[in-house]
């Protein structure tokens, strides 16, 4: 994948496919990540009591594990729809929201960390955080850049085997192997809350599509970074960006 | 009501009563439904501790339960307050979300069934797992047309008492005897998280209205119909929809 | 501050410092409460499980309490976080959303007023409430105007030593001896849920800057009124205004 440039079989392939994407995600981005699936032809589910998370992470396509607003009862149904998707031979995904700065979800994504992710997606300190490389900023802010958290990223991706995603300004994202970057988008998009979160679900939502994982990921990161770079120039703030996001997600072959 | 007929009469009184409105709602919908509200005029509140629901419950002028990510302290919760409006003469509308596919969700529902809801509002797959006639679709999404699921509609209404509504391209509403038809709308509010949610906000609301209660129903109905028709011609794609959606409910009068 | 002035130097000050905000709020406002912070340069962060809103109240600069979806494992968390504030010298805020309406959460508030609040931010009918001198309204709406809560806001800001904002089409913010008063704003900010819990969440990160805190949570009010009063002329219903509101937070330097 070249930097700026939109992977049109990538998406024409998300939207017919339209993942069923189980989100269990944080109480602050549910609207806009369930929007920003539906924009892109997926299709957003949350599910929350332990019984039906397990339930329905074997009946999705793909599964979102965001830990930013995590409770206790909130992990313990993590753990059990994880074990559905699982079993079921699901992939599901993991967004290390803060982790490396708080403790108790630093702990619990630690554990789940061996249930085997398909893809992880933070932003630098929390990648250097989950790698064990940094004690981690100061919440769900970054105080590094993404090029210098690309080590990390490589190093959990061999320890893990999950496509590892490390975003920011410029986006890599790596099998341990191979690692692609992706350039475009716009610092609006970090005055807008849920972007990175909302990046997790479609990341989550393109590792049930059938080809290499590593490209679906990239591609994703792509949508993205495209549909942003696209809004700011349709708006007057992150109030009109938001809403122009979403637009440019919806017309992303259309603008291509 | 005729379709795509705005019922001016209803809309009056909808705004002019700014019906209390109790929203016991799920996770990914609270500020749309909210802000649903507040474009029609009425006066939305969510309260969800077990104490409290029961008890605002009943100073509410109606309640809205909607199971889309029910637990079980929710569920509890839900009861209490269904007792809290049915002990002060309130009236509550059911959005069973889901049921069908989700076992612990469609246990619930059956059960709180017996007490007596004012509304049913669904989609298909809903109405006919909630009659006992489906086992239901793959989540949130409907793999029926509204139609199909009119005779489900129709015996739920009979054997629950409730006026039930049957939304899709098409809407039904139905008291078991009489059955009305809403079209408009547009294909896009299927693409903003929270339409149908909000819609039974409304037809919570519209429940505590005096007048026949199957007009009511449906006229809440049409005013999503229209704000949707409305909406289309001013957007581009389903971020300015949104937006759009929420300023023609505001302004449904004057584009009558 | 005189009426309808934007404080310039104040707004300065708070995107320099850009305070990290935790905020512990009710579910319906969240995503609007984070973009109103970010789109004045704060940073916002939501977390809520007791032990770590403990620990993340003490690494923020400010800490938000709101109770509009108050349950019992929120208000342990609440007292938890409200401790780790203390501990570690930052200031809490508490909006005590329909204090006096509904039992549990008037007990709760009148519990945590003694843990020394910097400041409180509520409608007429809260602060006549928390002052003891009224038994609330009907919820999350206000019966009364913000001047006739004025000698209870003077009242409470005396028993507690917080700044207290009383708000409405007027604001008045006073600490029991100065009462600064803040015009402005447009009543289409009640048609938006969320304006006054966004509010709060602005007083809140606002008590974390240096220099006269009467005058910083008066500048804060200032911020939201300013915003209102330049929103409303850019939309044209409650969604468009939602979104100018935003965006005229952001762009506020150049438009004072």
């Amino acid at each position: 994948m070249q930097p700026d440039r939109l992977d049109l079989h990538a998406l024409h392939h998300f939207r017919t496919r339209s993942p069923l994407t189980h989100c269990m995600t944080n109480d602050v981005v549910q609207t806009f990540t369930a929007n920003v699936l539906l924009a892109l032809g997926a299709s957003p589910a949350m599910v929350i009591e332990a019984e039906e998370a397990e339930q329905f992470a074997a009946m999705a396509d793909a599964l979102l594990i965001n830990v930013g607003t995590l409770t206790a009862p909130r992990a313990q149904a993590m753990r059990r729809a994880i074990e559905g998707a699982m079993a079921a031979g699901k992939p599901w995904t993991l967004d290390p929201v803060a982790v490396g700065a708080l403790s108790y979800r630093t702990r619990f994504c630690q554990q789940i960390l061996s249930l085997k992710p398909a893809a992880i997606r933070g932003n630098a300190s929390e990648i250097l955080a989950l790698a064990g490389m940094s004690a981690g900023g100061r919440g769900v802010d970054t105080t590094d850049t993404a090029s210098s958290a690309l080590p990390a990223a490589i190093a959990l991706a061999r320890q893990t085997h999950a496509i590892v995603a490390v975003t920011g300004e410029v986006d890599y994202v790596t099998d341990g192997q191979r690692t692609q970057t992706i350039t475009g988008g716009d610092v609006m998009m970090t005055r807008v809350v849920g972007t990175g979160c909302a990046l997790s679900a479609v990341v989550a939502a393109s590792c049930s599509l059938p080809g290499d994982r590593l490209n679906n990921v990239a591609a994703a990161c792509g949508f993205m970074k495209q549909a942003g770079s696209v809004a700011v120039k349709e708006s007057r703030g992150p109030g009109s960006f938001a809403s122009a996001f979403i637009d440019a997600l919806w017309n992303l072959e259309a603008q291509a």
